[in-house]
């Protein structure tokens, strides 16, 4: 029998298969092939197929746009919007349009075609996420901007059009939908409680213990009670901040420890499916920031979203939360 | 260069791709492939494949879960809610659930296995329709259930698991964010104006003529100023009404009708791609009914969700809704 469980942030209901959960062997998963490496325009040596380098971790002898980086980021190629010009909102009758304006970047994680995040050494997501932070400073700096988005599509099931490990960066004029009402939620909790929900939540998890996945000093993974997708996972800092970007080297290093572990562990026992990976950060300078608490998502594509989800914000979660973690907990990496 | 713009009704940006729309024949559409004809469960002779049927429209000489029906309802076989049961609320720490009480039914929408809604008869379709309000009024009157969804997976690319044309009808103890948000949406319109949104809509829309896709005496068919995703369809009442379930037999007739051009259109401009059909309509008996304005919603499958949709809820949409209306309107069928 299905069990209704609601989101205690956003109130979205998910369905979960309580009854006979779905094991990670029954699920299909998409084999990656990698066959674009010659012409790969983020491989070294071919830099110049890219827009020219916004900034990069790379020695000091070495030039803007030439091999030797560690991380480069560069403009999209196919911006989805344009960082130049004024923002000109404009009404057609009862309808809003705004001109699209916004930044458009892309993180290459690593020179290596084959390898992604997960295969990364540890230091080298820790540049990654160094250079994130840098980016999304750099990008708030902007007064147009309200919103800036990381995320990651790996995998063709996940949406990902290039092979190359790869991080996206948009920054927005607005305060997304999806943004907007997890600051509302959390803030509304955080009016009436007078504490963050995020932190109630990590202790109950820390308490309960039926979904952590992993944890270190500063960092907990775990499946969320509410999770919209099998095997969902989520890394939380176990200090309440509401920016990433603010983020210590100390915390950079332990993010990165604990984002390599969840995402071996997530490899080994799905057999290395397609996922998304997700930044959710405040915006800086808004009221409801105060009651946020960034923290980081991974989805892995295991099934399809269908009408009844599009119909209803409903989810159909066919493993629970409790048996994910619990296969993820045990996986040796 | 991208256009942003804002859904009248829940406020959801969309970025739409004005410069270099993508075009029908661009999209990579996966072929339907036919191979469970023989163990379908939902063709004639198999009845007892399924559970006991709980309506269907059949000649007054044949028996119930014997051949012979035009449209056939039977209990989803796995179904994601349970019918039997009380409701039970229970809390654990922060979070809440709820035991899975609901409905799940499939209804079968012809004898024809490889028949789909675009291909069945003018008729056929309105036996079909007809079948939706007679549930759906049924479900309504249990008292546990807060919502009625009528949804349809047409293909694996949208989540179909069973060849044979079939839609589902779910029914919910509670209001899903999805139509709350819209309820919500259109009530806000409807209180500052006095007007109905969707009624203020379709008036634009019949004066721009830009995204009108076809229009006969009761409905309009269009594609919304701030799709979602490219070639989506709305087909909507031009007699304001907030309940499906309320229509006329002429109404029905008429809906069957632009539905059925609709599909075909979109059938041969997209070569009969995988499609989602959601109904919004409004639950009884709630004050935000007066400001809504049921439609169907067709959404091809042509696009992934992938970080960027997921993390903000905006949408990047590659054929502006007025390209994707013309290629429709222009179709020959």
């Amino acid at each position: 029998m299905g069990q209704l469980r609601r989101d205690p942030i956003v109130g979205r209901w998910v369905i979960v298969n309580v009854e006979k959960p779905k094991l990670p062997e029954q699920f299909e998963v998409t084999k990656h092939e990698f066959t674009q490496k010659a012409n790969c325009a983020f491989c070294y040596g071919h830099e110049n197929m890219t827009p020219p380098e916004i900034d990069a971790v790379r020695p000091p002898d070495t030039l803007p746009n030439t091999p030797g980086w560690a991380v480069r980021v560069v403009p999209n190629k196919f911006p989805a919007l344009r960082i130049e010009g004024e923002l000109n909102p404009e009404g057609i009758g009862i309808y809003d349009m705004l001109n699209g304006i916004g930044a458009h970047e892309v993180l290459i994680e690593s020179p290596e075609h084959e390898k992604n995040l997960a295969d990364l050494e540890v230091g080298q997501i820790r540049d990654f996420i160094d250079m994130a932070c840098r980016r999304a400073i750099s990008l708030t700096g902007d007064k147009r901007f309200k919103y800036i988005l990381l995320f990651k599509n790996y995998g063709v099931d996940a949406g990902a059009s290039l092979e190359h490990g790869h991080g996206q960066m948009i920054a927005l004029p607005m305060i997304p939908k999806n943004a907007y009402e997890e600051l509302e939620g959390a803030y509304r909790y955080f009016e009436y409680h007078e504490r963050c929900i995020f932190c109630d939540i990590i202790r109950q998890e820390k308490q309960e213990k039926l979904r952590i996945v992993c944890e270190n000093e500063l960092f907990v993974a775990f499946c969320p009670f509410a999770s919209r997708f099998p095997f969902q996972v989520w890394l939380i800092s176990k200090q309440h901040s509401p920016y990433f970007c603010h983020m210590s080297a100390q915390e950079k290093n332990k993010l990165s420890e604990i984002l390599k572990c969840s995402l071996l562990k997530i490899k080994k026992v799905l057999r290395d499916p397609s996922y998304n990976f997700i930044l959710h950060t405040s915006p800086l300078d808004i009221k409801q920031a105060e009651g946020f608490h960034w923290y980081v998502e991974i989805m892995p594509k295991l099934t399809r979203v269908a009408g009844f989800e599009w119909g209803s914000g409903f989810y159909i979660v066919p493993t629970p939360p409790e048996v994910a973690a619990k296969f993820l907990r045990e996986a040796e990496i």
